[in-house]
């Protein structure tokens, strides 16, 4: 079997944060801890796509900031997201003069990108690297579904894809988290081909990666303060602890899903949120506020994506997931 | 300055590759060199989306097999390719239960993903990993250009997306190519808004990327005995050509662009070859084949992307550029 577990022998760290969310987001348990509350999900621009980068632009400036460091002592940037060619990252580099990595994992990409940041901080190949994603509602809709002009009904199933952005500055050394392991996933598709239902699709990638994990390190449940998963949202997240549960591991005590708590209940998502940006601001705002405040020591930080696109679900293909895990330690 | 340039203490080196190509592309200079040449473009697939995932698939598989190693013993898989949301390489991963990363690079995948695997390898994280991406003209041109079928005139700037794919096994040890070090890329962005016009937005991408490698290495371009570029074309390679002798750095010697010479004269291409397959291919075969008979001992690898988007292009954006170098010896 190939090795999926790695481990940061140098423990790269996460020196700073940062975070922004649109009106909707900042209604919910988040509100209190995101950095910037968006009050127009525009963000001041003239299309959806703009805004999407103009936030993720903002993150990652906000975390260079935030460590008190300067764009020209970031060695790599390490970014993606959900829209075609992945431009709101691109388009973000474009306005730092940092190495730049895009990487493409959907939801999943905050997880990617910190395990990718933290691979090239352990080796020695950089000493400050940002990782960052997003994602916005409204960009989101029109290119995986329809427009919002049309006013489509939104089945039971469905979630909600998260206006916002995360982003953090993982450095060599300093105060901050500690990246100690991670596990890569593979990916897994068991055949859901309801495009409505991202939390049934990606549940089984997340309980392949979190069983590898655990395999792989010999842990209990128990050792973590939190498993917390990306965006699988209220179902996704029964199925999750189903699956896990069915091959011996039980979850259920620690476990939290971004997508299921970013949302107050009477807004009208349906399973919870959903995005890149969602396990994104909950991770770089929530999370790391409770983290740095002694409320946890130990996460694994598992986001989930769905690999599919508009031209394979419409050639009749399943939707191929993949989840990969990272493990915070304060 | 961040640092941009990285050096691989350990010198993780490409064992084995695999590449395949189409029928309009095996009649030129890789037409000797490619492992598997196609007789029939569909790969005898249904839509040109599943030709080209089951192209990269079968370059995956090649890497392996040709290093005489099975599936379970590769940790990680790196790979990416033009589709909206990379659906060649998700789909391609489905196939391998193998740890994957999903990158995206445009026409520079092939450079970014040996530099990702390369640092995983090097760190110690993992003992084989493959690198591999594809394209496809047809999918291209459906996704970033007109449907084939309305016949449009393609003007004299353009290039013709590569019908191919190309793998690398990087490993920890064996005999092969080994690749010490690697110049991550920033955006760049000269504000060229031809969207078929390739070569002159990606041609100062590439000059900055290999600017900064000779600055930050001290080499002479003379230690050289090749520095290619992955897909300016003609009239990109002239810019390219142009762009850093004004600052001081004449290549004109010891450069080649694979999208260049990867197609006969009498073909009707105008400016030569792009895509994420035309530098995967031509390094897969052509140059790996001249490395490992002694016809090239140092080659500096810079694979060029345009990260633009059809929905980006719409919006009035300009195109911004980026290229990843790779140093390969032997």
């Amino acid at each position: 079997m190939g090795n999926q577990t790695i481990y940061f022998k140098n423990q790269p760290r996460i020196i700073a944060v940062s975070s922004i969310a649109g009106t909707k987001e900042c209604k919910g348990i988040i509100g209190r801890y995101v950095e910037t509350a968006l009050s127009d999900d525009m963000f001041g621009e003239s299309t959806f796509e703009k805004a999407e980068c103009k936030m993720l632009s903002h993150v990652i400036d906000g975390a260079i900031t935030n460590a008190g460091l300067k764009r020209d002592q970031i060695d790599i940037l390490v970014s993606g997201d959900l829209l075609n060619q992945i431009i709101s990252a691109s388009f973000a580099a474009r306005d730092f003069s940092i190495s730049f990595l895009g990487v493409y994992g959907a939801c999943s990409t905050m997880a990617e990108s910190l395990a990718v940041a933290a691979t090239f901080i352990d080796g020695g190949h950089a000493n400050y690297a940002v990782a960052a994603t997003g994602s916005h509602f409204a960009s989101a809709e029109r290119q995986y579904r329809y427009p919002l002009e049309l006013g489509t009904t939104r089945p039971p199933q469905s979630q909600w894809t998260v206006t916002g952005a995360g982003g953090a500055l993982v450095a060599k050394e300093g105060d901050g988290i500690r990246i100690t392991a991670a596990t890569l996933g593979k990916v897994v598709d068991y055949g859901v081909t309801d495009v409505n239902n991202m939390g049934a699709a990606m549940a089984p990638a997340a309980a392949d990666t979190i069983l590898a994990h655990f395999r792989a390190t010999g842990e209990d449940v128990a050792d973590y303060d939190l498993i917390v998963t990306g965006d699988l949202g209220a179902l996704g997240s029964r199925i999750l602890k189903d699956l896990t549960w069915e091959k011996g591991l039980d979850i259920s005590a620690n476990h939290v899903d971004c997508g299921e708590i970013i949302y107050n209940v009477i807004e009208d998502e349906f399973q919870g949120g959903s995005g890149a940006g969602c396990s994104a601001v909950v991770l770089n705002s929530y999370i790391h506020s409770k983290m740095m405040t002694g409320g946890l020591k130990k996460v694994l930080f598992v986001a989930t994506g769905a690999l599919l696109s508009t031209v394979s679900s419409g050639q009749g293909e399943s939707i191929p997931c993949i989840a990969h895990a990272v493990v915070l330690e304060r």
